[in-house]
C-alpha cells in the first residue's frame, strides 16, 4: 500500500523551473501573500498567473488557462476553492504540469464527505499522472534555490542547511520563525497537511539526497505510510543526516483489543517511541528543542565518542548542566587522568577538575585558559564534542565588551566539533553573529538545559547510526500447526508451538482422568499445577480452572475434578482438551514477553517483569519484530524492575544471554505464524538462573473462532 | 543557630539613602561598572567615593576614610581586596554606617584559610553591629528605587514586580538578561554569594513586606539557615507572593550514616523536594522556567481553581499543549456540561469542542468568536486561568498584521485571569509591549512548554498555599523507655514504644527457653516465626537469627537453639535479651516506613512498599516530620506501587485512613524519642485490611553503643 515516489521526480516539484499560480486573484489574501513572496525571491520572472477571467492580477498579466501559457511549467500552485480543484487539475494537466501544491481545506480533516473528496482528488491527479502536494496545507518554500511557493508571511531570506516538516500550517510560521531566531535557517521549508499522495517519508528521502540539507526538523501528528518513513529514515542514517520529530499526540495512549496484558502496555505513542529508537530518529517535545537539535546536528555532524565535554567561567552554570545532564541521561564522563594532569596544570591551583569544567573567573582575565582548557577537553578519547559556556550579546552593536573571552573559544583548535552554550535561550541575532563571526566560533547553543538536551541526542543519534545495522532479521521457525488458525489456541497447542520454535516449556502432561493425572503427578514426583486445557478459556485462574501446588494422589484427583467442574459451571460450551498436569517451580523470577500487532507497525513484542510488577507498575520494554538477540538484551536492560534478574536477595542471577535468546525466539515464532497472528503472550516466562522456562502462553488470531451455530 | 534579622533592619540595607564606595579606584573594572551603573541611574549624587589616598576618582572627589564623609551613609560597598576588608568595615562603623556589600572572594569557598577568613570576617562585623551582604557575590540592585549596588553591567531601568537572589555572581546576569527579554521585570536582584550573615530566606522575608515585589525567583545551590528559610516561605505563602527556585545540586546524593534502607532513600534532594513540596515552594530546573513562571506568578496571582483552560487558532498547538500537560502533570479539565454547550453554539460547525479548545482559523477570520471563547471558558467552574494562544511579533515596527486578532483575545473580560500564549519562546520586545498593549492584553508566556509548566507551578502553587495550614503538629506520645539511648535498641524494646505510641504490632512473646518457646507457640495456636532478640543484632537474618513458618514443639525448640547458636557464632559478644515467637502473618502488602535525622531539616518519614519494591525500585514518598494524618494519607497516594494497597489480585483494600493514621504516629513517636534519635525503622509494617500491625522495627541513636572495654 506504500506509494513509491522518487527523488528525481519530487525534484521536479521542490525544486522547479517555473510556476504556475492558478486561481491568483487580488481577492485572495493567500494568493497575494505567495505573489509578494515570488516577488521578493525574485522569481516572479518564473511566476505565470492564472486566473479564469484573465486580466491584470497582482499588477501583472494574467492568463485563464495553465495551457495558455505556452511555455514549461514544473508547479501548479493551486489558489482555487476545492470546488474548483478537479477541473484545475486537468487543466493543468493538459497544459503538461505534473506537480500540483493544493491549499485548499474541507478534505480528509473534515468528516466522511471529507475524505470522500479526498479520495477523489487522488484518483484525478493518479490519472493525470500528477503529484499532489497537501490538500490542507500551506505549501513549501525552497529557501536554497529562493523559491517560496507557500503565502506564509516574513519568510526569510537566508539559505541554511536544516529542512523543516510541518503536518501543521498554523504552527509552521511559528517553528520558522523560532528557527530563524536561533540559527537554524533552513533548506526548506514543507507543510505536508493531509499528505494525500505526498508523505514525510517521501518529502525525506528527497532530502536525503538533497546536498544543501545536513539535519531535518519535523513536526508531525500521524506518520502515514510507515514503511516510507521507516526506509527514509534508515537512508538519513546512513548519509550522516538526523532526522529530528516533534510527534503530537503522546498523551493519546490507544485502546488496543489484543489480548490479555501485552494490550495495555503497548500504547500507540510506546510503539512510535520504539519505532523512533530503533530508526535512530531523535524526538523532542518541543518546538524550541527540534529547531535548536537539529540545526545543532546540522553544524557538528556525526560525534565520534559519545561524551560531552563540558568548560564554562560560572560555577552555577556547571550545577546546573550537572543537574540536567543527570535528568536527562546526557553522557558527561569523567576525564581521563592524563586530562586530569593536564588540565591541573594549566589550571589555577583553587580551581576543580572535574567535567563540567569550571575555569573560574581566572579564564576572563587570561581567555588563553579558555583555549588551553578546550583543546585537553577535546583530546579526552571518551569526549566527542565539547560545549563551551560563555556568555554572547544579542542586543547592541560595536564591539562586545567581552569579546576576548569569545576569542579564547574561538583561537582552540581542538581534536572534536565545539559549539559555544548561552546560558539562556535568546536570539542568535545579526549582532551575535558579527561576534561570534569576529571570534571565529561556528556554533552557539543557546541555553543550558537546550544544549545538555541537544547535545545529548546528538551523541545518542552517533552512537545508534554509526554502524547503522540492517534491521534484525527472524530465525527461520519451522511450525506445525494442530489447531485452526482461528479464535484462540489454548496454552496446550500454544506449548507446542513455542517448543517447536525452541523456547524452553515446562514439562506438562495432558490427562483425560484422574487417574492419568495421578500417574502423571506421580511420575514428576513432586507437587504439581493442575490446569484445565481449552482454546476458549484463556483467563483459567479467574474461573477456577487452575490448582497449584497440589501433592498426593487423593489430591491430585480431586483438583482434577475441580477444573473439570469449574469449566463446566462457567464455561460449559468450551471444548476441553484435558487437563494439563505441570511441575510446580520454585518462587523465582518471572517476565511476561507478549507479542501484538501494531496497526502501522506490525508485530511489536514487549517484554515486563511479571507478577505485581506488570499489574502495578507501567514497567515494560518495546521492540518491533524480528527482535534479534541484542535488542532483547537491550530490553531487559531498560527494565526499572531488570535489577531482579540480576540476583537480588540471595538468588542466582539471571543468564541474560539465554534470556534474550528466549525473547527473540518467541519474536521469531511470531513471524513465522504470519499475518493473521493477533497476539501471542507468554506469561510468565519463568527465569532461573539458565533455566528458562514458559509456564503458560496464549495465542490468538484474527479471525474469531467458529462457533457451534455456524 | 538561625539568625534573625528583621525586615526593617535589611530595608536600609536594600533601601539605602545613601552609599559609600569603598575603595573606589578608577583601576578597578569592578568600580567603575558599578560607579556607572550609579551615575546612570541618577544615584551619583547620593554616592560618595572613598579612597585611601583621596584624589579625584571616576571623574569625582573622593576622600580618605568613611568618617570624612560626614553625613549619614546606609551602605558601604566595598571594593576593596580581602586584606583590607576588616579595616575598611571598622572604618565604616566609625563613620555609622551599619551595612556592606563585600565583593571580595577568598572566603569561605576557598579551603580552611578562607572558611577562617569569613568567620572572621563575621565575627568582626558583629562586633561593631554590622550586617554583611556576601562576601563573593556581585552586589544587588534595587530597581524600585533605582538603586544600582553592583558592578553587574547592562543593568535594565524598568522596575518590576519580580524579585531575583542568587548565589551564583557569575550566572545572575544571564538571569537577569534573560527576565528582561521575556517581560520579568525585577524589583531587586540580590546576589548572596556566600551568605556569611543575611542569607536567602532572610532577603526573602524582606520581600515579603516589600509592596513592588509580587512574586520571587531564587538561583540556589545550598539552602542555609533552613528554619529561616521555611519561616519566610510559609509567610511568603501566605502574602500570595510565589517563591519560584532553581535549586542546582540534584544530582548529589549525599550518602547518609542511617540505618538500613531509610537512608538510601533519604538522599539530600529529595529532601529539598519534600520541604520545597511542604512550603508551597515551586521548583524549576533551568533560568528559563524559573524567569517566566515567576513572571506570571507575579502577573496572575492565586488562581481560585486549578484547571487551565486552553483556547488556540492552531490545532497543532492543542496538540503539542494536551501531550506536554500529560508528561507533566498540568490540569486541563474536561469542560462541563454547560461549557460545552456555550461553545458549541459559538463555534464553526466543524470544531471539535474540548479543552484545549482549537477555534480553527474561524477565529482568525471572525476574532470575536475568541473573545467568545474564552469568556465562555473562563465560567466553567473547573477554570482558575484562561490561556489564549495565538502568534505575537518580537520584531518589526508599525501596525502588526494579525493585530485584529489579538484585539480578540484583548477585548475579553473573562471571569478569571488569562494570558496570551505565544508558540515559541522569544522576547517581549518593546514591539510586543506596543502590540499587546494596543490589544489590551496584561500578560504573554512565550512558548507552549514554558506555558504548559508555568501555569501548572502557579495552578499547584495556588491550591497548597491557599489555606496555608500551620505545619503539622504531632500528637504527644508519652515514652517511658527501657533501654539506653545509645546504640541501638532491639526489636523488643523498639516494639515496646511502638505499642506505647499506639501503633499496632503483631503479638510477641520474649522466651529464654526451648520450653518456654514451645508454650507460647502452643498458645498462638499456629506457625510462628522465631527471632533472636539482641540490640547489637540489628540485621537478625544475615545472621540466621530468624527461623520462618515453624510448627510443632519439636521444630519449635530446634528453632529456639538454631537462632541461639547463630548469635553465639556470629555475634559471640552481643548481648542476648532471649528469642521472640510471633505467630506467622499471611503473605500481604508491606510498606516500610523509616525516619531519619536529615542534618539541615531535622526528623524526615520515608514510606516504601516493602519486599522487592524497595530494593528494586526507587519508590519511596517522604515527608518531615510531624506528618499528620493528611499528610501520611498523601505519601501512600504518591508511591507507583500504592495501587498494590487498593486490592490487586483479589486481596482486600486497605484501609488507608488506619495506615496514614499508623505512620502519622511512627512520626510522632520519632519526635518524642527526641534530639539524640538518630533512626526508626519498621519494616516491614504489614497492612491487611485494616489491620496494621509492625513486624520488625529497629531504634539507633546517634550515641554509639557502650562496649565492654569502656
Amino acid at each position: 500500500m506504500n506509494t513509491h515516489i522518487s527523488s528525481d521526480r519530487l525534484r521536479t516539484l521542490f525544486r522547479p523551473r517555473s510556476i504556475a499560480l492558478v486561481g491568483a486573484s487580488d481577492k485572495s489574501m493567500f494568493s497575494a501573500n505567495a505573489y509578494c513572496n515570488l516577488a521578493d525571491f525574485g522569481f516572479a520572472d518564473r511566476t505565470f498567473l492564472v486566473n479564469r477571467r484573465g486580466g491584470v492580477v497582482h499588477g501583472q498579466p494574467s492568463v485563464a488557462t495553465c495551457a495558455e501559457i505556452g511555455r514549461p511549467v514544473d508547479v501548479a500552485f493551486m489558489q482555487v476553492p476545492q470546488s474548483g480543484t478537479l477541473d484545475a487539475l486537468t487543466d493543468a494537466a493538459a497544459a503538461g504540469i505534473r506537480n500540483a501544491v493544493i491549499l485548499s481545506s474541507g478534505y480528509g480533516e473534515a468528516g466522511p464527505a471529507g475524505r470522500q473528496a479526498q479520495r477523489e482528488l487522488v484518483e484525478h491527479a493518479r490519472s493525470l499522472d500528477m503529484l499532489v502536494l497537501g490538500p490542507n496545507h500551506l505549501g513549501f518554500a525552497n529557501f536554497v534555490d529562493q523559491i517560496p511557493v507557500t503565502p506564509v508571511a516574513s519568510l526569510p531570506r537566508k539559505a541554511g542547511s536544516v529542512a523543516l516538516l510541518s503536518q501543521s500550517g498554523a504552527s509552521s510560521a511559528a517553528m520558522l520563525s523560532f528557527g530563524t531566531m536561533v540559527g537554524a535557517d533552513l533548506s526548506y521549508m514543507v507543510t505536508l497537511g493531509n499528505e494525500a499522495m505526498i508523505t514525510a517519508g517521501h518529502v525525506l528521502d528527497f532530502l536525503v539526497d538533497d546536498e544543501s540539507t545536513r539535519a531535518i526538523a519535523v513536526f508531525m501528528e500521524t506518520i502515514r505510510e510507515p514503511e516510507v518513513f521507516a526506509a527514509a529514515a534508515r537512508r538519513a542514517a546512513a548519509a550522516g543526516k538526523a532526522i529530528v520529530v516533534l510527534k503530537a499526540g503522546s498523551s493519546e495512549l490507544a485502546a488496543r483489543t489484543a489480548a490479555a496484558h501485552t494490550g495495555a502496555l503497548v500504547g500507540d505513542d510506546r510503539v512510535v517511541d520504539t519505532v523512533f529508537r530503533e530508526l535512530g530518529v531523535i524526538r523532542v517535545d518541543s518546538i524550541e528543542d527540534m529547531m535548536i537539535t537539529a540545526s545543532a546536528a546540522a553544524s557538528l555532524g556525526r560525534l565520534d565518542a559519545p561524551g560531552i565535554g563540558w568548560v564554562s567561567v560560572s560555577g552555577g552554570a556547571c550545577d546546573i548542566i550537572a543537574d540536567r545532564a543527570d535528568d536527562l541521561g546526557a553522557v558527561v564522563p569523567e576525564f581521563s587522568a592524563q586530562t586530569r594532569q593536564r588540565l591541573t596544570d594549566v589550571m589555577p591551583d583553587y580551581g576543580t577538575v572535574q567535567n563540567p569544567l569550571d575555569t573560574t573567573g581566572a579564564a576572563i582575565i587570561d581567555p588563553s585558559l579558555f583555549t588551553k582548557a578546550i583543546e585537553i577537553v577535546a583530546d579526552d578519547p571518551a569526549i566527542g564534542v565539547v560545549a563551551a559556556v560563555s556568555s554572547v550579546p544579542w542586543e547592541g552593536d560595536g564591539p562586545y565588551a567581552a569579546q576576548a573571552v569569545l576569542n579564547g573559544v574561538g583561537a582552540a583548535a581542538p581534536a572534536t566539533p565545539i559549539t559555544l552554550v548561552n546560558q539562556v535561550l535568546q536570539p542568535i541575532s545579526s549582532y551575535t553573529t558579527s561576534v561570534l563571526d569576529d571570534a571565529g566560533i561556528g556554533h552557539l547553543i543557546p541555553g543550558l538545559r537546550q544544549s545538555v538536551l541537544a547535545l545529548r541526542n546528538i551523541a545518542w543519534w552517533s552512537e545508534v547510526t554509526r554502524n547503522a545495522a540492517a534491521p534484525a532479521t527472524a530465525e527461520p521457525v519451522i511450525v506445525s500447526e494442530t489447531a485452526p488458525r482461528r479464535g484462540a489456541w489454548s496454552e496446550a497447542t500454544a506449548r507446542g508451538v513455542l517448543a517447536q520454535a525452541g523456547v524452553g516449556v515446562v514439562p506438562s502432561d495432558l490427562v483425560s482422568s484422574a487417574d492419568e493425572a495421578i500417574a502423571a503427578a506421580a511420575a514428576l514426583g513432586r507437587p504439581v499445577a493442575v490446569k484445565i486445557a481449552s482454546p476458549d478459556i484463556l483467563h483459567k485462574s479467574d474461573i477456577g480452572g487452575v490448582v497449584l501446588d497440589v501433592e498426593g494422589a487423593e489430591a491430585v484427583a480431586d483438583a482434577f475434578r475441580r477444573v473439570i467442574d469449574a469449566a463446566a459451571e462457567h464455561a460449559p460450551d468450551a471444548p476441553i482438551e484435558g487437563v494439563l498436569i505441570s511441575p510446580m517451580r520454585d518462587a523465582s523470577v518471572e517476565l511476561l514477553v507478549g507479542v501484538v500487532r501494531d496497526r502501522q507497525w506490525g508485530l511489536v513484542l514487549a517484554v515486563a517483569i511479571g507478577g505485581v510488577f506488570v499489574e502495578v507498575l507501567d514497567d515494560s520494554a518495546l521492540a518491533t519484530v524480528p527482535v534479534g538477540v541484542d535488542r532483547a538484551r537491550g530490553l531487559l536492560e531498560r527494565l526499572r524492575g531488570g535489577a531482579l534478574l540480576t540476583g537480588v536477595r540471595g538468588r542466582a542471577p539471571a543468564d541474560l544471554d539465554a534470556v534474550a535468546v528466549a525473547i527473540a525466539r518467541i519474536g521469531d515464532l511470531a513471524a513465522a505464524l504470519g499475518d493473521d497472528l493477533e497476539s501471542l503472550e507468554v506469561n510468565p516466562l519463568r527465569v532461573d538462573g539458565a533455566v528458562i522456562e514458559a509456564l503458560d502462553a496464549v495465542i490468538t488470531w484474527t479471525a474469531p473462532a467458529v462457533t457451534e451455530e455456524e
